[in-house]
């Protein structure tokens, strides 16, 4: 099947960029002796789990914990899902799903602790519970090393549960500050008599200073396996390494410098990561974005010289590809002009 | 069943409001004998879409292909699809649903109307079809009453095709710019020697104006059917008149005014409409949700006397409630506290 097949809009992976993505960062990670522990959000595939596993990746991270089930039933056996799990429904979940998989969560707070131990005090296997610090981030996590240490500690003497140490999503740029805090942490917990064995470390825009992060212990990149307009921004990578495009056609050139796609929200999503416009056209570097409705994106051509005309499609790499995953039903893997497969989103939609 | 067995995040519509808000319209159009034909997108249900006919709508709306798909599937039998239909594959799916339902689409180009007619030129029905003008939006349509009526012209000459009227998606605000384009249209076309049955207007931030737009004989309101944030802004109704809610868990409560929701950017999404903050927590109208991730959303409490705990549920009535349903598989149908049905998106992720 050739692309010219395949009808808009659509998002298209490349495989060979995103193989070689995911072969550079782990050679990367490997000469710095650095666990890998890819994010499938981004992907949301089975295929490329395991794929990253294959490459030398000692598990993945699943945000969402039917994300983390969907991978689970694919086979994938080692899973790190950071995030508080609260409730009895996604408790008793949780439960069924340590008994299938090497599985690890998160807890910032005692009350997090307190419902993973009453769930597992019986358990026949632990709990692996990392404590989330907030290095910086501003989002969820413990405020300071000491509290670090203190939530370790209650992990640690709570019924059901194996401490193993820190995880932070770091802020963009703030290395210094998140390497302080996750050192003092490890220390503190050492002298405490804990062992802190896993470091936790995540984000693709800094991953390629993961290693300046001496304590972290392991990394886990989502975005890098596709890149984006974002990735590319920050200098991560260039556009001939982003993956995902979404294929669109133009439907409407109302004016001389203004073109309608049928990419709107529903595919590029409103994400801007404070950037102007919302996506990169592939081969009109000077064109902008200007503007989405959900099933129109407006694109301002004025800039470039030759400029697209109705019927005509477009590819437009996305400013995060993550979210677009998860607006499509499935994916198109291509090489080159060639469809490799249609792909379904087997964690698409796993909003618990 | 109760909304407490409900897991978060999640989709909830509350009934009563959706229909208090449906007949609001209608009865607001049948005094003003303006017809309704509301746009699905928002809701994406056929039990919605049936009801709004039921209740004197003329028809339904639908901004996709696979979206009308459905709905004719669903039995809806008369359906108007304002979009440019570009493209062999569309082209033919296009001419079998005319064979289904009383359909009309537009056209802002003589390339549409071209492929249009090469499609339907020896179909056993031809295609009814409206000329989509730019009022002032600065979207899809002609630029001028005078490009309007030479497309019309083309359309009525072309076989296989019928030229129905013109129809617009205005500039919020815009009623004058939007009437006096219409109606010169309008004129121009009967001095033409056309007919131009259909005026056909849309969208709910005017849509208690929209008898002010005299040349148009019928209206397309979507999101009047749950309201959101940013019609609540606009005043189009209040927060009691929204039905569309996303219930979530509050997960960490890292700082005295912090707090973190399981619903982030893949529940509320990022659309703003040029507001600060990602949507209104019911009880807590100074709140303020700062910042969104996929999975987590950041609110500040600082301005609040009560702040949450860790486990408790809120509700928050998104900025934006049409791309929030493309988002969830299912939504909750709820009456006051009482689950009523758990509705599958039937109309979810049509992206062609």
């Amino acid at each position: 099947m050739k692309l010219s097949e395949i009808d808009t809009p659509a998002v298209l992976i490349d495989i060979d960029r995103a193989e070689a993505n995911m072969q550079r960062f782990q050679a990367y990670a490997d000469k710095h002796e650095l666990a890998v522990r890819p994010h499938i959000k981004t992907h949301k595939l089975p295929r490329f789990a395991k794929r990253q596993v294959e490459l030398g990746a000692v598990g993945i991270t699943c945000q969402k914990l039917g994300e983390a089930e969907v991978m689970a039933d694919a086979g994938l056996t080692d899973i790190f899902l950071p995030y508080n799990i609260i409730g009895k429904a996604k408790l008793g979940r949780l439960l069924a799903l340590n008994e299938r998989v090497t599985l690890a969560v998160t807890a910032d707070s005692d009350v997090t602790v307190r419902g993973l131990s009453e769930t597992f005090n019986d358990a026949p296997k632990p709990l692996t519970v990392l404590v989330e610090c907030d290095t910086g981030m501003g989002r969820c996590g413990v405020q300071s090393p000491d509290e670090a240490v203190a939530l370790a500690k209650l992990i640690d003497a709570a019924g059901g549960l194996r401490f193993a140490g820190f995880m932070t999503y770091p802020k963009t740029g703030a290395i210094v500050e998140n390497e302080a805090f996750l050192s003092a942490a490890k220390e503190k917990a050492i002298a405490a008599g804990l062992d802190p064995r896993i470091i936790s470390n995540g984000g693709s825009p800094d991953m390629w200073r993961a290693h300046e992060v001496k304590s972290a212990t392991e990394h886990r990149p989502g975005t890098y396996i596709y890149m984006d307009r974002f990735q590319a921004a920050k200098g991560v990578g260039t556009w001939d390494d982003c993956a995902l495009t979404v294929l669109t056609t133009v439907v409407s050139r109302p004016t001389e410098n203004r073109a309608i796609v049928d990419a709107g929200s529903k595919a590029l999503t409103s994400d801007t990561f404070g950037m102007d416009g919302f996506g990169y056209i592939v081969g009109y570097p000077d064109a902008v974005v200007t503007s989405l409705s959900e099933e129109h994106g407006t694109i301002d051509f004025s800039a470039c010289e030759d400029k697209p005309q109705i019927g005509d499609r477009l590819r437009i790499i996305p400013n995060h590809a993550c979210v677009v995953s998860n607006l499509f039903d499935e994916v198109v893997l291509i090489s080159g002009n060639e469809v490799v497969e249609i792909e379904p989103v087997a964690a698409r939609g796993r909003v618990d």
